[in-house]
């Protein structure tokens, strides 16, 4: 099932999309009442999406043309910071490397987690800001991103995935000269727009435990990032177990699991973003996240 | 004027410390209406501020003795993670080195920013848990914290002070082996109960603009840290218009401004924490956070 965030009639709202992705039911036609994503996500229950999976077979339910809605990212307002993993594909921390050897290379045993701000993320087919005075290293990350469906603390890696609400799909927009010059990472992710996130959540069920997906990212239709999700260097049960040893991931956690080769400055010469740009994040079975760079 | 938050009867209450300290004028004895800390800084106007500070000297007004309160965080639960300044001591930027070159040694002509993950702060007199498992190097930082008062958004350094609502004590603790071995610190700063903060928020007008303030800590006793926040080598309004020319700093959030030299990896050898220590981080004007290692 698909969960979207969108504005009908200039009010947010959610809804599951139609199977052929050209409409929506929201969720209250559906005679369920969350006003916000964050809301259904630490309250549904699992018998309650099967029941949902139900309902959107019978085809005299009423819903709104795709058309007629703006989307916005699935969760619009995080509660709390994105925590991502950085250097988790082993060929993208050869092309980080190869760009700037102090900043990226080294020995890494243990995962990499920073976090990234969002105030308010940006929706599928929103603009990315490029801050023309501010950044000269505009770049693009695709990224799978698991939400957190009820507080997590001490979780074993073999029950990891019974606290997994669903995956979306993240462009973790970073300003290089930023990330890199402040040494930590967390300024030049943080920037105001620098969250496109969308464009729906897949709930868990739709995938294989741990999902393998393909992820992909274009620019201006080019192919840039090609890779798919089991080439990850430390999986999403890893990632749960060893964080919540420490930290309570709340329901409503995103974390984004880090990027495949292909980013703007894996090229030589570097290949980042410029005003017009169209970059297209594409995770299998989730769908197409486009943005244009304004 | 000194803000704090406490729980009264089991009831969570914002109010105003009187002169002695000894007691608190719950906010709705004043005839304002504000439920959590964070409402306050969001709504409450500078000439309210003025007005509040009249009537506290009006002997008759009904005060509630510190005795019978349980003080908490002045903001329990940041609806953001906390910005954190690393090596923003020159001293501090020495010890840290010598204790891990590759971590910390480098030359930084930015400012080093980094977040901190908060479900819930910590309040003045409540325990820091150690993580016996998973945390050999437990460290104490006392940090002047400086509070947003309003959105902050491509802010000058001439205005910067207009968006501060005022300061605290933040201790920011560290798991030193987390912090480097991931190599971006997030993790090691970001367990539960990791930032214990307060006791109270004193409003800017208390202090001069930039405030220069002793700030220092103890450990069982022992002086550790003894400086004064105008050795801070990046400046909270350099901090506000750097930061605001990317990030909206939204109203409440939370900038701790770094820690100076003496912190326990700056002893050799390290003098890490441990269970049962008291660990007090003082800044003038502002009082002094107590907490006990689990």
């Amino acid at each position: 099932m698909k969960f979207i965030t969108y504005k009908y009639n200039n009010q947010e709202q959610v809804g599951i999309l139609t199977k052929d992705e050209n409409g929506v039911y929201p969720l209250e036609t559906l005679g369920i009442h969350y006003v916000t994503m964050t809301e259904l996500i630490e309250n549904i229950k699992t018998e309650e999406i099967d029941s949902l999976s139900g309902m959107l077979n019978d085809s005299s339910k009423e819903y709104i043309s795709t058309k007629d809605i703006n989307i916005m990212a699935p969760i619009p307002s995080p509660k709390q910071d994105i925590i991502c993993l950085g250097i988790n594909y082993m060929e993208h921390a050869i092309e980080s490397a190869r760009y700037k050897k102090e900043a990226f290379g080294g020995d890494r045993p243990y995962a990499v987690y920073f976090s990234k701000r969002v105030g308010l993320a940006t929706g599928h087919g929103d603009y990315i800001p490029s801050y023309p005075e501010l950044v000269d290293s505009l770049d693009y990350e695709a990224e799978l991103a698991v939400i957190i469906k009820k507080d997590a603390k001490n979780v074993s890696r073999e029950d990891a995935f019974d606290y997994v609400f669903g995956y979306t799909i993240m462009n973790d927009v970073s300003a290089r000269n930023l990330q890199t010059r402040h040494k930590q990472w967390y300024f030049g992710k943080s920037l105001d727009g620098f969250t496109p996130m969308g464009p729906c959540i897949v709930t868990k069920d739709e995938f294989t435990t741990p999902p393998v997906l393909k992820i992909s990212s274009k620019v201006n239709g080019e192919l840039r990032q090609n890779s798919t999700t089991d080439l990850m260097i430390t999986s999403i049960e890893d990632v749960i177990y060893e964080l919540s040893q420490g930290i309570t991931l709340k329901a409503g956690t995103i974390i984004a699991m880090g990027t495949p080769a292909g980013v703007g400055m894996g090229f030589e010469p570097p290949k980042f973003l410029k005003s017009g740009d169209i970059v297209e994040c594409e995770i299998e079975g989730i769908g197409c996240l486009k943005n244009i760079v304004q």
